[in-house]
């Protein structure tokens, strides 16, 4: 039997070819999602695609009230999504946001026995969260060891991180390769209603130069 | 200004407690819940009571669907849960229960500028759950300060468990003396409509006990 890994799904870029890699080491793959009030609700749309086009064993949309505890520019339309560049940590940073997903990750992968949770983030081209960088991922998992069960007992749990250390050419060059079609994804943290993208928030734009850097035509559609 | 804290409350004994100490330590409290389909539903009820009692500045419920991704005696209306002690981590154990509630706590407490995060987890007299020992709560701690914006920029939160080394007759005797009216709390795992003790589970055997050792009256209603 192959192994099996929960993959974190999101709709956009990176996790369709966390997936992909996933899949392409043989992994048997559960993937989880989130519809947690983010204003980019064509992600969860995007990633039922991915999800489809890759095929998993079970593709589970968790419906999580986040709304109700952060204050976020993706989750709070009171605050604007920034067009230019910004110092720092941004504003479309979630509290917790990875901490809760790989939480939740964790949970499920229990209870399947999945040892392995992958999850898309990278610290080369990304918006500087603190939850993207190798410290956090190797804290996470560290934790999750003592947390659970089956981390106690056979300390068995593995958060893989493909992408970390991948320029965002690099990903979708990967990706490419392993047939991942990326005008299913959606990067855009503020998308019009049809899920085309602005074009000029901090995601449009890595996801722009990874596209010109790789040599790859950028299939997104902009408003 | 005092010193803010998120303090998760179940519903419980112990959390009752906790709540009580965090208080009398001077902080202005935010108590946070779940409804995550435990089947001792009526511990949310003892939780609103407790909470009301005690006084915080804010209650937030959270829904939370872990039953979706969770098999566990809590949460499984087909898993019995046990009327004698077992072996090992028991069935009631809800995969990355504490893991998943201190996330959700991390991502209010940074939004609310709160450093300390208190959760009634208890090593002594307990079920023998992973995510209640002092190492699993370290582990947490650190990850906390590397997966968030406050924790980077301040390495500011702390992870607080007043409770961890007490005994259950000690943890009792501290709530009386801070008058915590016990009553109003519901530890057992297995509790009739009318949210009455079963008087057999673990969670009830440990309670019963600790009252006996702490020389107070127990004031459960037993079926």
């Amino acid at each position: 039997m192959s192994q099996q890994a929960v993959v974190l799904v999101s709709g956009g870029l990176d996790s369709a070819t966390t997936l992909a890699i996933a899949i392409s080491q043989g992994y048997s793959c559960y993937a989880l999602s989130f519809d947690y009030g983010q204003r980019h609700r064509c992600e969860l749309e995007a990633a039922k695609k991915v999800v489809q086009q890759t095929g998993v064993i079970e593709h589970k949309i968790l419906h999580l009230d986040l709304v109700g505890i952060t204050g976020s520019a993706l989750t709070d339309p009171s605050v604007a999504v920034p067009h230019q560049p910004t110092e720092g940590i941004p504003v479309t940073y979630v509290p917790a946001r990875n901490t809760v997903f790989l939480s939740l990750a964790l949970g499920w992968a229990e209870v399947l026995r999945a040892f392995n949770i992958f999850i898309g983030v990278n610290a080369v081209d990304y918006s500087g969260y603190p939850d993207c960088r190798p410290d956090f991922i190797d804290a996470f998992e560290k934790m999750a060891n003592l947390a659970t069960k089956l981390g106690v007992e056979e300390h068995a749990f593995k958060i893989k991180t493909p992408l970390i250390k991948m320029s965002k050419a690099g990903i979708i060059q990967r990706g490419v390769s392993l047939g991942v079609d990326y005008g299913l994804t959606v990067s855009c943290y503020d998308p019009d209603a049809d899920g085309r993208a602005c074009g000029v928030c901090d995601s449009c734009r890595l996801r722009a130069v990874g596209f010109k850097e790789a040599g790859v035509d950028d299939p997104t559609r902009y408003q």
